[in-house]
C-alpha cells in the first residue's frame, strides 16, 4: 500500500475523538492506521479491505458475539479492552471450540481521549496475542458527546469445534456432576469496588482471562463433557437456571463447596448482594457424566486458571427445573434466576 | 427446552427498556425470547447457547463487522434494522463471497420503547429472510438513560468465497475500467432530509439493499473482477481514493458518466454538499480489466439493483495516487478524500 499524502500525525497524548473520526474519510483512515492498526498489526488488517479473508478447514464452526459497555472502563485487574477479547474468546470456547479469529467494532463518544483509546487498543492487542487469536477486521463509529459513554466495543469470534465434541446447554442429565473452575464473584466485585470507590483490606481484582486453553485440556480429557458455560452477567445462579431450563432438569448444589474468596464474601455482605449472582469473567461451569467428574476435576486443578476448581453439586430430575442449594447451615433453598439488576454494566 | 416459570409477558405496546433487561437474568431472557427470538426465529437461536454452531465446507472464508449508529433510526426507505443487515451482507459480498450467517449485538438505552425495538427487530428479520441469511447469535446490553442514543446495532457476517475469486482493494491496475452500479448519494440525502426535516418535491428514499445476489452474477460473469467496494461513509470519492492508495495507482473519472438522481443533485446543491461524498447503502464500485468491462456492465444492467450501472472512468498510472475527474464543463479537478464530517451518523 502507498503511504497516504502527508497529514499531521494524530496527537495521541492530547488529542480527542472528533466527529470526523467517524466520517469514513481521511480522519477515519488516520485513526485506523495510527492507532488501531499500530496496536493490532497483522496480515489481515493490513489488507485494509472492508472484510478479512482466511482459509478454513471443513467442520463444525461456532460464532459468538458480545457487546461491552462496562463502567468504569478501567477497573482493578482489567479494562474494557482485555474484557472484550476474553469475553468473546470464552463464549466461543464454551462450545469446546478453539477460537481462531476476532472482529472488533468500536462506538466512540466525541471527546473521548485518544490516550485512553490507545491504552484500550493495546490491552486488546496484548490479550489477543497472549491468547493466540488475531483481530482481523473491525469498524469505528463516532457519536456526538452525550450520545454514548466513552467507548463501547463489540467483538465477534469464530472457532472450530474438535471432531466428536458436542457441548450444549440442553445436555445436562440427572446424575451428572456440576463443576466450577474457581472462585465466584471476583469480577463483579472488582468493578463495583472501583465504581463505588470502595476500598477493601485486600484489593479484589477482576478474574478476566481467556479460558480456551483450559477448555482444550478439559475436552481432551473428557470429550463427552455435556455443558460448559461461563457464569458472566447474572452469575452462577443464573447460569445454572439457564442450563436447568434448557435441559429440562433440576440441580442440587452445596453452598459449602462453592469457592468464594474471603474478601469477596465480605464485600458481598457489606453490599448486601449474593456472590452467586455476581459476574465472573474468567471462570466456567462444567457439567459432565459422573464417570468423568474425577478426572475432569483433576485436569482442571492442574491448570493455572482453575486451581480452585470444585464439584459443587449434581443434576437431578425435576419437572420444575429448580436449582436448589443446601446452605452452609444445612437447610435447603431455591436459587432463583437473577431478577432486577443489582450490578448494571458489569461487562 | 422447558418453558420458564410463568412471568407477566412483555408489554410491547407500552413497555420500555429497563436496566434489568441488560442484567443477564430473567428480564434479559424474557426480552430475548419474547422479542428477538420471536422475530428472528431459527434453529440456531433456539438452542439458546452463548454461541451458535454450524457446519462449514473448507475454503476461503470472509468476516466483516459493522456498528450502526444511524440517526434518525427510522428514515425514508429504511431503518437501522434493515441497514444493519444490508451493511454487513454487503461488506461480506464485496469480497465476492456468498454471505451465510450473521450475528447481531444490541446496545440499548434505558427508556427505549419496546414497540420501536420490535419494529427494528422485524425489519432485521425481514431483510435477513429476503437475503437468505440467518441471524444465528446475538447479545443485548442496556446502558442508563443518556449514555447511548436509543439503539446501536453491531452486526458481523461470515461468508464463503467461490474458488478462484480473488477480489481485493489492492488489485486495481492501469487500464482497468471503473464501474458503479447505480445512482450516487441516495442514502445520505434520505437520512439527512429526515434529520433536517427537509421536504423535496419527490421523496428521496435510501437505496439500502443487499448486493450479494448482484455480486454473485457479476462474479459468475467475470471471475477476475479486481476490486469491489460499497461506497458507504465518505461516498464514491473516498472509496476511489482508498482503492487508489491500496493499489498504488491513479484514477480518471468523468463527471457526466456518474449517475446521480435529479432530486439528489438538487438537494445536494441546496445543502452545499457534493454527491460524490454522500453515503450509499445499496450501490457498489467495481474495477475490472478492460476485456471484462462490457460484459460486466451488461450483467449489472440486467439486475434490478443495478439498472443504472455505468462505466465512469479508468485506472491510470500515477505515483501520487490522485483521483482526477473531468468535470461536466470539461475541466479536470482532483477528487480528494472526504475531510471533515458534513454528514455525521449516516449509517
Amino acid at each position: 500500500m502507498k503511504k497516504r499524502m502527508a497529514v499531521r500525525p494524530l496527537d495521541i497524548g492530547k488529542g480527542r475523538i472528533e466527529m470526523p473520526h467517524g466520517s469514513g474519510g481521511r480522519a477515519t483512515a488516520q485513526l485506523v492506521e495510527e492507532l488501531f492498526l499500530k496496536a493490532f498489526d497483522n496480515e489481515w488488517l493490513r489488507q485494509l479491505n472492508d472484510q478479512a479473508s482466511f482459509h478454513v478447514q471443513g467442520g463444525k464452526m461456532v460464532v459468538a458475539t458480545d457487546g461491552h459497555v462496562v463502567s468504569p472502563i478501567f477497573f482493578p485487574g482489567g479494562d474494557i479492552g482485555c474484557l472484550s477479547i476474553h469475553g468473546t474468546i470464552n463464549d466461543v470456547a464454551m462450545s469446546g471450540a478453539r477460537p481462531l479469529y476476532l472482529s472488533a467494532s468500536f462506538i466512540l463518544e466525541e471527546g473521548f481521549p485518544l490516550i485512553e483509546l490507545e491504552k484500550i487498543a493495546r490491552s486488546m492487542a496484548e490479550s489477543a496475542r497472549l491468547a493466540g487469536v488475531a483481530i482481523i477486521t473491525g469498524d469505528t463509529k463516532v457519536v456526538e458527546k452525550g450520545k454514548a459513554d466513552g467507548v463501547f466495543i463489540t467483538t465477534t469470534g469464530i472457532g472450530m469445534v474438535p471432531e466428536g465434541v458436542r457441548i450444549s446447554g440442553d445436555r445436562a442429565r440427572p446424575g451428572d456432576r456440576i463443576l466450577v473452575s474457581g472462585t465466584m464473584g471476583d469480577h463483579g466485585i472488582a468493578v463495583l469496588s472501583k465504581r463505588e470507590n470502595l476500598t477493601f483490606e485486600t484489593a479484589i481484582l477482576s478474574d478476566t482471562a481467556p479460558l480456551h486453553e483450559l477448555v482444550a485440556e478439559m475436552v481432551a480429557c473428557a470429550p463427552d463433557i455435556h455443558c460448559l458455560r461461563d457464569p458472566t452477567r447474572g452469575g452462577l445462579a443464573t447460569t445454572l437456571n439457564e442450563i436447568a431450563h434448557q435441559s429440562g432438569v433440576g440441580m442440587k448444589i452445596n453452598e459449602r463447596s462453592i469457592p468464594v474468596k474471603g474478601e469477596v464474601a465480605s464485600a458481598c455482605e457489606l453490599l448486601g448482594i449474593d456472590p452467586l449472582y455476581v459476574a465472573n469473567e474468567g471462570k466456567l461451569v462444567a457439567i459432565c457424566g459422573e464417570k468423568d467428574a474425577d478426572s475432569l476435576l483433576s485436569v482442571m486443578r492442574d491448570h493455572p486458571l482453575a486451581r480452585d476448581a470444585a464439584v459443587i453439586g449434581e443434576v437431578v430430575e425435576d419437572e420444575h427445573c429448580f436449582v436448589q442449594m443446601e446452605t452452609a447451615f444445612g437447610g435447603m433453598r431455591v436459587v432463583d434466576w437473577l431478577t432486577g439488576e443489582p450490578l448494571p454494566r458489569i461487562c
